[in-house]
């Protein structure tokens, strides 16, 4: 079937995909198109084994509307949120829904063979667990590192050793012949809480922040991800942070925000303050352990350790004067903070806060939410399984999906493709 | 005539609006509707006057095509973009193009009765200038501050005292009858950049930075205006700059942006190297007028002063200081420079260029580049003309707008609005 004779085909499945359960009548208004275009692509999208009439909807007085819902079990798509040191792969329903999830460690540093290998092994363990699975269609990865996201390719991602230019795509791809899409990390949690927490979904505007090892920013503009001409939108682990220690960073520029506020400049300050002997809580962690982690010196303050109290909000003031020069230059409705940082009690989000709301513009800081995410590490998967989904419909996909020939009145439900087209 | 007959009739207006002179067939292909709803769309537009088929395009063999064009005269929208101390009111035709433009002084601080008043009498005089002009549809208006874009009132706009919660489209929509837009003036001057520049159309998400009495940045993403959730984003002139001195800003915080670089920073630096001695040509023009301007710093940097031309390199790293921040943030392909800046020659460009290469992620900087804009100050009034135009054409408006009964033919031309619907 044509291209051209799929004029809103894609309006109407995304309409439906978003407000499971519309009536006709609704969906027509929504999409703009008249109610005979709307009912002749829904037959469509009846034909394709993608939407089904199930249940029925308040009566307007005359005889009550059926509702439109996505077949969302008519395919899967898989989802993979691989970070530094673990991952999360999971398979999800149409509607987003995952029905099958598996988290482990994983050291991205071993190479995409071993990675990859391994997400291979667990979509395929995953798919084998579930009685009567429907077909595979799509797969959307999220990796630590920066993406040029046309190519799906890391570009030289610092902790991710032999990952630069690797063809995620093409070996994904070549593995379970479905479409792939991979982003950054930062991105795909943000995708996530776009897509899975309502409060994310209403800002519109949207700044998630991650502050962990590393700290990163994925940006949504008017409810879609702003990426940037190179994908690397986001990407402020090594801004210059005013007020900060003239700290030489690991890139060689002085006062990174990553080198002052991110996890191994944490780990470095907490070692400094266990040796002085500034806190004897953190020094006895270094003696048992001979290490002291960005998680020991979380831990030390939420058991009320003054000297990793002082550090973490210290750090807190850092990151909340780049948010705020971030806040007055973008203008979020919500700002969602993600990363080990949300395990670090709330007198660090008080410091993150504080230095927003006295340093942003009054304006921009008017209806402004800053907040943990709530979501946590699962938007990290959510998003990855949702870049799947947004990409997935697009008109040339759907028209080389469909049966030939148009469906003048309501056709018989086709069984849906076992195979996606590419 | 209901909306919902009207699905894809502004895509295939937007699509002649960008794309003037277009053949049917590919403008079937561009907006992804079949061939016949496009003729019958196109016909609305036609007998609704605002589509001409004029003209033959290139025949694969068979007939001619005829091309189809925005019937660019059908009516006028006007432009006001209004400075600190200067303004340009224009008319345009439905393409953007100025048929007839007055530059002139204007004090902002007069107030909205007076100046706003005169942005009324300086339209009546140029639609009195026009032989036989065609009806006004639309008006977009530029401010030197912040704008609530959905209500169009200026929100405590710092250099416009009278102004705030002033109901600038009540008013003038009052006075001539038709919709009006309000945006702030670096939002206005990004529009026209996109609308207007090539290289800013192709850009995608472009940031435009004016620097001038005030800092302010416009930005672009995919192609349209991001202006946040509270309309403010790009307010920057109070950002916190690293490696700046500890200036008290007017705002009351330290460090700011425009305390350090803006145009009063300028006037300021310059007059205590013309009293210190360090510059006797700045002193000349101290003691001549008894004052000194940014205007004058600038002119003495371009006469060779070198206490000037440090002062402005200075100026121009913190600058590129913060830019370098939003470069990484944002990710754009182009940064358009416009404001005073523009005039202060090669070298403060050279070190905003300098900074931002030397602290952006080099990903970001791959292919960004950064240019004073080539428009100048002609991109507020082409983007005030544009911010009118892009709001103009509405699925609601048109519907009203359109004569009633779907023509099923061709239809008789008929003759334009003389009032837009509201």
């Amino acid at each position: 079937m044509s291209v051209e004779r799929m004029d809103g085909l894609v309006a109407v499945l995304d309409a439906i995909r978003s407000d499971n359960g519309i009536t006709q009548s609704r969906l027509a208004q929504r999409v703009g198109l008249g109610r005979t275009v709307v009912a002749q692509r829904v037959a469509h999208l009846e034909a394709a084994g993608l939407v089904v009439q199930d249940g029925l909807g308040p009566s307007n007085g005359g005889r009550a509307p059926r509702l439109l819902r996505l077949r969302d079990r008519a395919g899967l798509v898989a989802g993979a949120d691989i970070g530094a040191t673990g991952m999360a792969v999971g398979l999800a329903d149409l509607s987003g829904r995952v029905v099958a999830q598996v988290h482990e460690q994983v050291d991205v540093a071993d190479g995409p063979d071993v990675v990859l290998g391994r997400v291979e092994e667990l979509v395929d363990r995953l798919l084998a667990g579930l009685a009567d699975p429907p077909p595979l269609w799509a797969i959307g990865v999220g990796v630590p590192g920066p993406v040029e996201f046309a190519t799906s390719r890391p570009v030289a991602p610092p902790i991710m050793p032999g990952w630069d230019g690797h063809p995620i795509r093409e070996r994904l791809s070549g593995r379970f012949a479905v479409p792939v899409w991979v982003d950054n990390d930062v991105n795909v949690l943000a995708l996530g809480e776009l897509r899975t927490n309502p409060a994310a979904a209403r800002a519109g505007d949207l700044l998630y922040l991650k502050i962990g090892t590393g700290i990163g920013a994925g940006l949504v503009s008017g409810g879609r991800l702003h990426r940037g001409v190179n994908g690397c939108a986001g990407d402020i682990g090594h801004v210059a942070v005013a007020e900060a220690d003239a700290v030489i960073c690991r890139c060689g520029n002085v006062g990174c925000l990553e080198a002052v506020a991110g996890g191994a400049a944490l780990a470095r300050d907490g070692r400094r303050l266990a040796e002085s002997g500034a806190s004897p809580g953190m020094a006895e962690v270094l003696a048992a352990t001979g290490d002291l982690t960005a998680a020991d010196v979380t831990a030390a303050a939420e058991r009320g350790d003054p000297a990793a109290r002082a550090m973490l909000a210290r750090a807190g003031r850092l990151v909340g004067g780049t948010l705020a020069t971030l806040v007055s230059f973008y203008n979020p409705g919500l700002v969602v903070l993600g990363g080990g940082v949300v395990h670090a009690g709330d007198h660090v989000l008080a410091a993150i806060r504080e230095s927003v709301y006295r340093r942003s513009l009054p304006l921009a800081t008017r209806t402004l939410r800053i907040e943990p995410s709530v979501l946590g590490e699962a938007a990290g998967l959510a998003g990855a399984v949702h870049l799947a989904l947004d990409n997935l419909f697009t008109p040339e996909r759907l028209a080389r999906w469909l049966p030939a020939g148009s469906p003048s009145g309501r056709p018989e439900l086709a069984a849906a493709p076992e195979r996606v087209p590419a």
